[in-house]
């Protein structure tokens, strides 16, 4: 094995590390792996999520004071140069006396970025980009909400082939099978936050919560938040959530999105119903769609997406499919914005 | 091998002899293959479309006077009982000395019908069935229209994944990609009669033929057909047409599917637009669906489908998913009603 390709396979188990990390909450999935001079591993970490020491400081934890001196860390991202709760891992790292640090994705945070500079600056031997390509798909989402200072949005709707959410008189359940409703509960799990509007909640009193096919809770779930002016009933089963609702009585979409982004919300699922879908389209606020299409015909007024502000076919809103998944007699469209 | 196991095999050889026939015209496609009493292949026949032999004679046919007598007939539709154009294949393989007929799928004709008990009559040994469902599956759309005195009816739309067949201002070339696209001209060209509204004429003047990706006519084209009370003007692309166009200044859409069936016509392919298809979906005339889904997004009020009569989720017109295609960047919908 050349040296480029051992760095990679390490690369490889410390992505397998971050993967151990919890998927919600505000910090980036991350792992670590400290190489000897020989390349024999000397240590694991990874990020057990906020408020718990880094990838990089768990692995150092593992040894003896000085066993790191001379190692390689092997990183999945840029050590960062932020004292948050925990101290900067750059500092860690120097202190440790590594003195060579490889890293797949460079550290989007205005705060926490120039960890690589400050690794430099001591002297030590830092290369970024090594699987570059793998550690950003890993960390799409968070990257995104690094980037834009908002959480990472999916927009999901399901809808008969026709493109409609309920039939004229309203009734819509259900349209989608089972197994599409269950990849809807798993991925609710997976957000930080549930956003519907007023609309859904004085139609539907929906519960918004993450449960298994056979109503129980899963063992993590999204915020839910309701947006809009007009005021939610008392006995609303959103009050009884396990996380306590965020009501936000306007309709600026963005500066709901930023309220959660300083809340530590990283991935937000956008439920619906079709105005609220529509305004998130319209102000281009969606970073990948979930279009659940039950193999249906429904016809008449109720549609799924309403007005997006598309005049002519030359500002149609084009996607990039991401995959297709056939979940029952329903299929799955996963897209993202071209 | 057993002796099942051998008809069977000769029946699959008589289905691929069949599927040399025409795919569009009046007539079924048919193979036929003749055995002699160990077994081996004495002649093979198919039947290539109206005025000419059927595939029970074309095997016949090959064979010297008295040659076929103790033979097997293994053929893939029942042997009709109709003087038509030609005389019944009942009455030849009678006369031809016949022993054995074997055959995949009875013939649901009004007229043609009754062949096996003909052949039962005369003493021949007649069993039906073998490989019927091979034998349904390729007749599919000729059986329909052979049990409905209809043509089998193909409704195609192209719509983005919200449902829509344009953008608000009309524009809609081009929602679909070039693959989509050729896939469509391609069905056009399998189909006996491609049918419009008089909105679609009068809005996009459309040539209605079928063509390859350069835009040279394929080999067989669909007859054209226009329904609706509006005129089409003198110099509407569509009358340019290698087939004369049809014309039916009506909105009883069966009475139009009857017409054209006594004209031989067996495969329709509707092309919309949104009221036409609408209404065919509404009176319950369609057989197959054809939905091509662009990866784009219009919003806005120009649907794919209007109303086709579901008022509640409980009337919703539920369909039985025949197969998902991907066409470059777009997807293809084959669907059937449950
Ligand atoms: N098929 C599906 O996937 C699906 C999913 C969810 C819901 N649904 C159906 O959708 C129906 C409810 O539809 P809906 O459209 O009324 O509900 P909605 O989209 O959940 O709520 C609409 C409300 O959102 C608020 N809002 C906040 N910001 C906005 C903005 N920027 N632009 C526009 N509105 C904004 C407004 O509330 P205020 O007027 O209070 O200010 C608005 O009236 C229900 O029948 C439900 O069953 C279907
Ligand atoms: N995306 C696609 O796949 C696709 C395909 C084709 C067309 N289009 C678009 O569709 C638009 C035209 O739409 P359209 O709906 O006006 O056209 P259309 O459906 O082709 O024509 C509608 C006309 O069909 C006649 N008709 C006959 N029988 C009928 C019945 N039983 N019920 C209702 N109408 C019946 C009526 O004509 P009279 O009023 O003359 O009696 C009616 O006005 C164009 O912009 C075209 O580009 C899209």
């Amino acid at each position: 094995m050349t040296e480029n390709a051992a760095l990679e396979a390490t690369m490889r188990r410390a992505l397998e590390l971050a993967a151990n990390g919890p998927a919600t909450g505000p910090n980036p999935r991350v792992g670590c792996v400290l190489l000897d001079e020989s390349g024999q591993v000397l240590a694991e970490g990874w990020h057990r999520g906020a408020g718990t020491p880094h990838a990089e400081v768990d692995a150092l934890a593992r040894l003896t004071a000085g066993a790191a001196r001379g190692a390689t860390a092997v990183v999945t991202l840029e050590p960062c140069n932020h004292t948050g709760r925990t101290g900067p891992c750059s500092l860690a790292l120097i202190e440790a006396g590594v003195t060579r640090v490889v890293y797949a994705v460079a550290d989007p945070g205005i705060d926490s970025s120039g960890g690589a500079d400050r690794l430099r600056r001591a002297g030590i031997d830092v290369a970024g980009g090594v699987l570059a390509g793998a550690g950003e798909a890993f960390l799409a989402d968070w990257l995104v909400a690094a980037r834009l200072g908002r959480p990472f949005v999916t927009l999901k709707w399901a809808s008969s082939l026709d493109g409609r959410a309920a039939a004229d008189d309203g009734t819509s359940r259900w349209i989608t099978g089972p197994e599409a409703r269950q990849d809807v509960h798993r991925r609710r799990a997976a957000a930080g936050a549930i956003i519907v509007g007023t609309g859904t909640v004085l139609a539907d009193d929906p519960a918004l919560t993450a449960r298994d096919a056979a109503g129980k809770l899963l063992p993590t779930q999204p915020v839910p938040v309701v947006i809009g002016t007009r005021g939610v009933p008392a006995d609303a089963a959103l009050r009884s959530h396990p996380h306590p609702p965020l009501f936000f009585a306007t309709d600026d979409l963005l500066a709901v999105l930023h309220d959660l982004h300083r809340r530590g919300i990283r991935h937000a699922f956008i439920e619906g119903g079709p105005t609220l879908a529509s305004a998130f389209v319209a102000a281009g606020l969606v970073d990948e769609y979930l279009v659940y299409l039950a193999p249906t015909l429904l016809g008449g007024g109720r549609l799924a997406l309403g007005d997006i502000g598309v005049a002519g076919i030359s500002d149609q809103r084009r996607l990039a499919i991401d995959h297709y998944d056939r979940l029952g007699d329903d299929l799955l469209v996963v897209a993202r914005p071209r």
